[in-house]
């Protein structure tokens, strides 16, 4: 399956309407299935399924990647279906879950159960000596552009991408920011020792998955919510945003981000 | 609860890290429980839950609006709790499919029925009338902006709005796209004999939705996915999007834009 596509659209501009088309990215169902038990179906792009089903298995925490045996992407008519084998320990472990997640309905506590659940706090992000300069971080977001090959062609894609003192070394898109994610934590994993740069808004999920791959800076072009600074907080993630090639803000953990050629002004 | 919140973060520009502070758009677990049982959590800005909370019932197919007898929102520590009683048959109902959902698991074949039910079709948008002009639209997407309140403090939300021939009728906002129209609709229902206007892209959960509420226009700032495409020429639903003040493009049953202002050429 292709990544984009060309469609055929009508466009409006300057008093005329005239026949034409855009490129417009993918967007599948894609079933996560575990043992032969699906566990989700996400819509995303058909790019990087591999490392989508490696990502999404740790930021679920689901499984490590030593407990992953094999995973074979099976192509129908209604999507793709990532068929993602573990270990017995593992696919036991898996499967207990899912019992107790479909588990009694019907207690009237369960609302409290789940918020408390969804908002449980992730690991603290690992010891790191990472550190960026603020010309780093600015220099990482005007070359994070050249690493956007999908967005290029259709400008509607989100973007992640992995951050050493080198340079970004890779990067993954895909139309839903989530997805872009869990490829890029794919695609890098078990190495954890640099920054991951989003093109996106920061919301609480992607503060999660940060935590869970123990990346330890996060930076995203776009603002963050409350929740995604206050678990970065307690999580011990530095969260950068608004970054851009000319500025950016900190909102947690800033001795991560070196003054070095920076003046700090009360 | 507020929908947003001052933050204090360090900006750095033009050589210097300066304190301050920047507002935020609030992100809080808000559970939909069903007659004592949740259904589902979701990340939510703390605005117009009750909205919320009738739209996403209609648009998920799990009762009509008159099968709702009460909502009641419980704030937590953790969040908030969405209680929607339903009438006893409703919900028996959704205790059946409940029950159906959580079925039997490692039958292999999970993946494949869960890609089959992912992109099961909506039901077609319902006969309407509706039309609108180009000027029409380019007017809407300049009234938008006036209709954005979290997002001109917060620079960070997303807003659906429903536009009826007199213009812009109301909107509703929230830091997550889906549950933005999922307010929106629960406002409007039972009517729908108007555009919707998205400040988003368009992916194929978005034209779900709107078929769900049976809108028969579905605008949207942002392009479409492929999927978002195929859907809305399946369900009858005319798609424009990368819209404008100054231009727009549609990608599906033109005939709803009149050509009144409009040379076409070929």
């Amino acid at each position: 399956m292709q990544a984009a596509r060309a469609t055929s659209r009508l466009a409006f501009k300057a008093g005329a309407l005239r026949e034409g088309s855009r490129v417009l990215p993918s967007e599948v169902a894609v079933a996560l299935s575990y043992n032969g038990s699906t566990h989700a179906v996400m819509m995303a792009t058909p790019a990087d399924l591999i490392d989508f089903a490696r990502g999404f298995t740790l930021t679920e925490g689901i499984a490590s990647l030593d407990e992953i045996e094999r995973i074979e992407p099976v192509e129908t008519p209604q999507g793709i279906d990532l068929q993602i084998w573990l270990t017995p320990a593992a696919a036991e472990r898996q499967s207990r879950r899912r019992r107790s997640m479909a588990g009694p309905v019907g207690c009237g506590l369960c609302g409290l159960e789940s918020l408390e659940e969804a908002m449980r706090h992730p690991h603290p992000v690992p010891p790191s000596n990472l550190s960026m300069t603020a010309a780093q971080i600015m220099a990482a977001m005007a070359e994070l552009e050249r690493h956007q090959p999908l967005h290029d062609e259709t400008r509607a894609a989100h973007c992640a991408a992995f951050w050493t003192p080198e340079g970004i070394r890779l990067a993954r898109e895909d139309v839903g920011r989530h997805n872009a994610l869990d490829k890029l934590i794919g695609a890098v994993a078990p190495e954890r020792d640099g920054a991951v740069i989003l093109t996106c808004r920061t919301s609480i999920d992607m503060v999660q998955k940060a935590c869970a791959a123990g990346f330890p800076i996060l930076i995203a072009v776009s603002a963050p919510t409350t929740a995604a600074v206050d678990l970065a907080q307690a999580a011990g993630l530095t969260l950068v945003a608004l970054a851009r090639p000319d500025g950016f803000e900190i909102f947690s953990h800033p001795h991560r981000i070196t003054p070095e050629d920076a003046a700090h002004v009360a």
